[in-house]
């Protein structure tokens, strides 16, 4: 029960000390990540070329907490804690007896919850020493993320950036330049893997990391950098979840359902993480609802296999529901969850039942939005937008059942420079791109032989 | 002094009950404005063909405290209280003994310290039955903002756009739309006004204040509404400065000097409002500091003049330092401060010697800006990037006299929607073009023959 408050603000002493690590809770962990070259469990080692030892061992552990670095907390500080908000007048507009909170991550410098894992990232490489990191950024968020962390450590910063994006979205390319990044169009003329992809040339997020990796492997001083799916970054999230739970207990209540929206899960999987660890450990009940598109439904329609994490396949294979990773997504406006596999993390809770994937349609995301920013004042990101529209039907469905449900709904970030897509929808001329199943089985028939998952 | 804190998040009991009316602290009120047809003291029955009951009182009350309605409070919920933060990486990159504290403005749905305003008078006029606000805006700000406000209150709101940033910046478009509004580029083909400086399309600030003045003259059903200049913007804004006042308690510090950048001038008063109630009661010696562009220096060259707020003549004349109504800015980057005039509450304090004024280039505010982004992350807009510069050159200024002063700067809003202009900067395209006296000297011999102002 809340006693009338709407905003629960944190002090800085309540920014977690500790990110939350649910590998050790999980019923079964994901099998092992495999060489891309020998198709054999990939060992720490293999992933020196690209990462820090800081990172691998984040990566790697199986410790239930570990420790954020100082500066990493200081960092965070310049944005952190982030407002949790009760939407009442999204409940008024909708007559639910349902109580929704609003954990909204838009606040944040680059303008969602990618800074939560840039700035952990960039640490860990200036303090081993590495000179600049490169990485791949779909509709901008996290090129823009991590180059504003470079510029807090010191760090040279390269971007590739899908080529459709780069075109559409100018403003990310300067924002990132701003903060003294490079930026490429990808695919570029600067990698191997960009030239052999010149056909496709509005690029892909999975290009891009191809070309990403290739520069960080081939330069002694440099480091790769990935904004989801891989542990260490779902782990980097998790403060976005501790800090709810604070907020949560300030305005007394337990949540019934957990919404967020799933790209390549690091969001979502930070949000729920100390709420799932309390379900797995059995001792909450809590629903978890992950809202991902209908133009590329990896929770609910793709196959769990082995798949790289990128369109060539320089990177381990990573166990993981995917649609194949050169099965091109048709061109949705949530660049952030235009991607063909998710976290394993996340794919092994979504297996032992504790999240439900349910895929939505951007029309019905933007209506959503809509209503969302007409009542509440933000205009969401596009991504963010599927998790609204879950959690309206969400809050439907209490109404339906006349039970006042509390719900946890993840805003990942903000839309001003995805207005064009508003622009769009107002205009009735957003469409729903269908998803196709047969060029997903044509994808998935071009994996590699590796071993089969249970 | 300080306990090492970097945020000094405040609750939402924290949010002001009241406004701060400066007013009857004034050694000198400022000369009643003038009606435009008679050229006398326009009583207050004058201004309610354009604005509700609720705006006049709060517009012409001499009390020195303004109770805010609940539901503004409620509205500010939304986002209020705002941070406040220890810019400590910037003081380590000037190396400066001075500490600078930063009160954000740009967490706000629209992006600035404008829905301050815009809620309250979105209120005012749906409780007297206004069906429609109409408005003008330049950079985009104060549209989004009223069309925000419309949103939550059940208003139609219509808003005519300076014609160069319609074209500059579709995505404030999109955004206002997206809150529900409608927007004519101007000067538009809908009024007269309009219609006769049709001339001038790339249109002004006092053109579409015209077109929305003229709009709501003649609908019985419409109100219009102002985003700075007069008292009661002014008035609304003071819940910035109460805020920064409460968390610099929390810090233990007082401030040497406040800093903000000026338009009209409504954040800048805002901001000092309750700072400096004290020093006109003999209470403190705090500085205040208004950082305005060279491009468009009212402050620092214009005349103490009656002038019109808007370029066709239709509104009142306000006692201020004017560069003329129809004297036309060059085309700089900040178009939140790109107009004529100032807030006659500001002139006073200006002309009492409480407030000092500094007009700055935009290149080095860019430069100040990037140098902001780099260390704390937020990018600035223009506007503020010369308040950023002025706080730079105070920091500096205590270094040089080796004293730890102590530096609070408002930062009016992000540079989301302003990134065209870092491009430019970046890539040694910005230029700073000249402010040329002839033609205020000429815009200033067009004015109206209105009693002289001591």
């Amino acid at each position: 029960m809340t006693d009338g408050a709407t905003t629960f603000p944190l002090a800085e002493r309540d920014i977690p000390t500790h990110w939350v690590n649910l590998m050790p809770d999980l019923p079964e962990p994901p099998p092992p990540p495999l060489h891309p070259g020998t198709l054999q469990p990939a060992a720490a080692e293999d992933l020196a070329a690209i990462f820090p030892p800081g990172i691998i061992e984040q990566e790697t552990t199986t410790a239930p907490e570990v420790e954020i670095p100082e500066p990493v907390r200081e960092a965070y500080k310049l944005w952190r804690p982030t407002p949790l908000l009760r939407a009442r007048r999204l409940e008024q507009a909708l007559d639910t007896p349902a109580r929704i909170y609003v954990k909204y991550e838009g606040v944040s410098p680059a303008g969602s919850h990618k800074p939560n894992s840039a700035v952990a990232q960039a640490y860990e490489n200036a303090r081993a020493g590495v000179r600049k990191l490169t990485t791949e950024t779909g509709a901008g968020q996290w090129g823009s993320s991590l180059a504003f962390a470079c510029s807090l450590f010191g760090l040279e910063c390269e971007v590739w950036m899908v080529g459709s994006s780069y075109d559409q979205k100018p403003y990310r390319r300067s924002m990132m330049r701003t903060w003294g990044a490079t930026v490429h169009r990808s695919p570029s003329q600067l990698t191997r893997s960009g030239r052999a992809q010149a056909a496709h040339d509005s690029g892909s997020l999975g290009i891009a990391i191809s070309e990403a990796v290739e520069v960080a492997a081939g330069d002694p001083q440099a480091s790769y950098s990935l904004g989801s799916v891989l542990n260490h970054v779902c782990l980097h999230q998790t403060v976005i979840g501790q800090e709810a739970v604070k907020q949560l207990e300030m305005a007394g209540e337990t949540p019934d359902v957990v919404v967020g929206c799933v790209g390549g899960g690091s969001n979502f999987a930070g949000l729920i993480a100390p709420f799932a660890r309390e379900v797995l450990r059995g001792r909450a009940r809590t629903r978890f609802l992950a809202a991902e598109p209908a133009a590329c439904p990896t929770l609910t329609r793709g196959a769990y296999r082995y798949d790289f994490g990128d369109t060539v396949g320089l990177t381990p294979l990573l166990p993981m529901y995917t649609l194949g990773h050169d099965f091109v997504p048709p061109p949705v406006h949530s660049g952030g969850l235009r991607y063909h596999g998710d976290a394993p993390l996340l794919c092994a809770l979504v297996r032992a039942g504790v999240v439900e994937a349910r895929a939505f349609k951007q029309t019905d995301a933007f209506a959503a939005a809509l209503q969302f920013a007409r009542t509440q004042g933000i205009v969401p990101g596009p991504e963010p937008a599927h998790a609204i529209r879950a959690a309206i039907e969400e809050a439907l469905a209490a109404r339906e059942a006349g039970e006042a449900r509390v719900i946890l709904l993840g805003v990942s970030g903000h839309g001003h420079f995805d207005l064009s897509a508003y622009d769009a929808y107002l205009a009735g001329e957003l469409d729903d791109p269908e998803f196709s199943a047969a060029d997903m089985e044509a994808a998935l028939a071009r994996l590699p032989e590796a071993p089969p998952l249970a």
